[in-house]
């Protein structure tokens, strides 16, 4: 697997782990579940299988400086930096290009930054099965099997089965579908061939650039120009000039829902999405008392269970249950786990109040 | 009434308000209630009936600067600095020794720096009818009407009614009761004749040196010696000696409990110690849920109710019901309130384990 290369899209950053979680401080830079941040934890769970010289990251220039820092084993040319953010095809476009320019027999694995996944093997096994699969053609998306009936996440709907590699049963893709209702989302869970789209897939190249071609012919040209800027001098100038040209679109939508060969492996890996504080919860490693503190702050929990702790400062929690606690130099949250979708309204207020520095 | 004084005994901290009552800024000093402190409020609730002239307060040296920065209009000579703490009796006397260089005639209301009281009109009428009852020689302690069974609080038990005075009935006391258990608390609320020990008293001082003179004729002498200092220079080298011999007791034990012609007035005067977080809820102002902030946050709550929050910073709650949230610099509190009365273990386990930094 000489050609197998990852790809971490490490753009992009939420507020739904509010107030830490930061328009600066995005999720995947900080570090939720253990010591290490969540990238620092997506790169090294890469590294049974690609040396860190087939290992690149994808992200915009404000964010790149703290991911270098945080995998200084990974050659800086790896680091390859979007201008500004253009949505996801446009990142992965770039990525691509950058790749190409390496090696255009590469297989690569489109793999995010901010997830948790709790089995290491298991996720390293399929990648190996996925890139056998890639090899003839198929786009290899990772469909995670539902727990809830989520509205959360978009679907892949499988269908018949492609083939075993490896011992995993590979699909073929019925299609994507995007977010669904409640009701939907129940039909789905009790359907049982539908997967949560984790974002993450295994492609070659060339059907990467078959797939551009034929359904986004103008960011195909971009890719090839940034392709030779790649290959040439990496020259800025020649970056900054295509980048502005490259159209706003999801990758989902610009490629994954019309692309051909699509294939599917249900993967069972201790996945998160790590999305709400709630989700945190659930892959943080616990006390007897079902209690988790993360942070460098002493704590004093009395008559207390099931409550999340994060601070730098000494804190004393007494008679709470279910609660998570987040405190930040500027900013603190107290907060009912089962609330905490509630979030999003917060950062909704800041907005529309312009207190846009708390964002 | 020309001759009437008061003194409010000033030194001292509680922890019970932690972590925003410290050694150094105990709960006199702090704006608990609304934007100015307890102390200001003791001072302010006192100025329709006693000219700054006639108010002392009795301090230890470390707040007295803060204090007196709290009430420029009372003159620096009634800042009566207690050279280190030694028990309440060793305050009272060196407050009246002060008092009495000024006017040996003086009547004296022994008052408390850090209680809240509700109704000022009311308590200033008590104080008005206990200054007329102590001129034949009467101590007059205000008796706050139990509202449950306190096991926090020393009682008066009180007597056949002594005279009605400016329409209130005045009782002799039976005696003074220690902090019951709860079962004796509970006889004690059933049996009507009980009073909360609010630890204010009137009396002349003529008979408050009677009460010295024969029951601590040791401090009396040296209560002497610290009139004749303050009536010369305010020498502080004699204070400093004399006040090194002074007995550390306090004042009920030294006087109150053996005095003679102990009087008691019933008073429903909305009376709180304001003893812990549950206790200071029940007199802040709230808001249509039952919700009160302080500080100088910015607070965004949403489904909750009956939460208290101090905080200097922008603060979310979010799901919240019947809960103390207190934000300082150094440690952060979030408590059920109906487990306020469990903040003594923190500051018990601080204690024992060295970490005074936050005591």
């Amino acid at each position: 697997m000489n050609h197998f290369y990852a790809m971490i899209l490490a753009g992009g950053g939420g507020t739904r782990l509010w107030p830490l979680s930061r328009t600066q401080n995005p999720k995947q830079t900080l570090a939720l579940t253990e010591e290490r941040t969540l990238f620092r934890i997506a790169v090294d769970r890469l590294s049974a299988l690609f040396p860190p010289e087939r290992i690149f990251v994808v992200s915009g220039p404000r964010l790149m400086p703290t991911l270098r820092g945080d995998a200084m084993h990974i050659p800086n040319d790896n680091f390859v930096v979007e201008p500004y953010a253009r949505d996801n095809a446009a990142a992965v476009a770039l990525g691509l290009a950058a790749i190409t320019a390496r090696d255009p027999d590469a297989t690569v694995a489109l793999l995010t930054a901010d997830h948790h996944i709790a089995s290491t093997e298991k996720f390293l096994s399929v990648l190996r099965a996925a890139h056998e699969v890639a090899q003839d053609g198929h786009i290899v998306t990772l469909g995670i099997t539902p727990t809830y009936p989520s509205t959360g996440f978009g679907y892949i709907h499988r269908g018949a089965l492609l083939r075993e590699q490896n011992g995993l049963p590979i699909y073929r893709s019925q299609g994507f579908k995007e977010k669904p209702t409640h009701e939907v989302a129940l039909q789905f869970l009790a359907d049982g061939s539908y997967s949560w789209n984790s974002g993450m897939f295994i492609w070659h190249v060339r059907k990467a650039m078959q797939e551009f071609e034929r359904q986004q012919p103008e960011m195909y040209h971009l890719l090839q120009e940034l392709r030779q800027a790649f290959a040439d001098t990496r020259d800025d100038v020649v970056l900054g000039r295509v980048w502005e040209k490259m159209p706003r679109k999801s990758i989902d939508y610009a490629i994954m829902e019309g692309a051909t060969d699509v294939a599917v492996i249900p993967v069972d890996i201790g996945w998160s999405d790590v999305g709400s504080w709630a989700s945190l919860y659930e892959v943080l490693k616990l006390d007897d008392k079902g209690n988790g503190v993360r942070g460098n702050a002493d704590t004093l929990l009395i008559d207390t269970t099931q409550t999340l702790i994060f601070s730098e400062k000494l804190t004393v929690a007494i008679g709470l249950d279910g609660v998570v606690i987040v405190d930040t130099p500027d900013a603190l949250l107290v907060c009912h786990r089962d609330k905490a979708q509630e979030i999003k309204k917060v950062v909704e207020h800041l907005k529309t109040t312009g207190q846009t520095d708390y964002l």
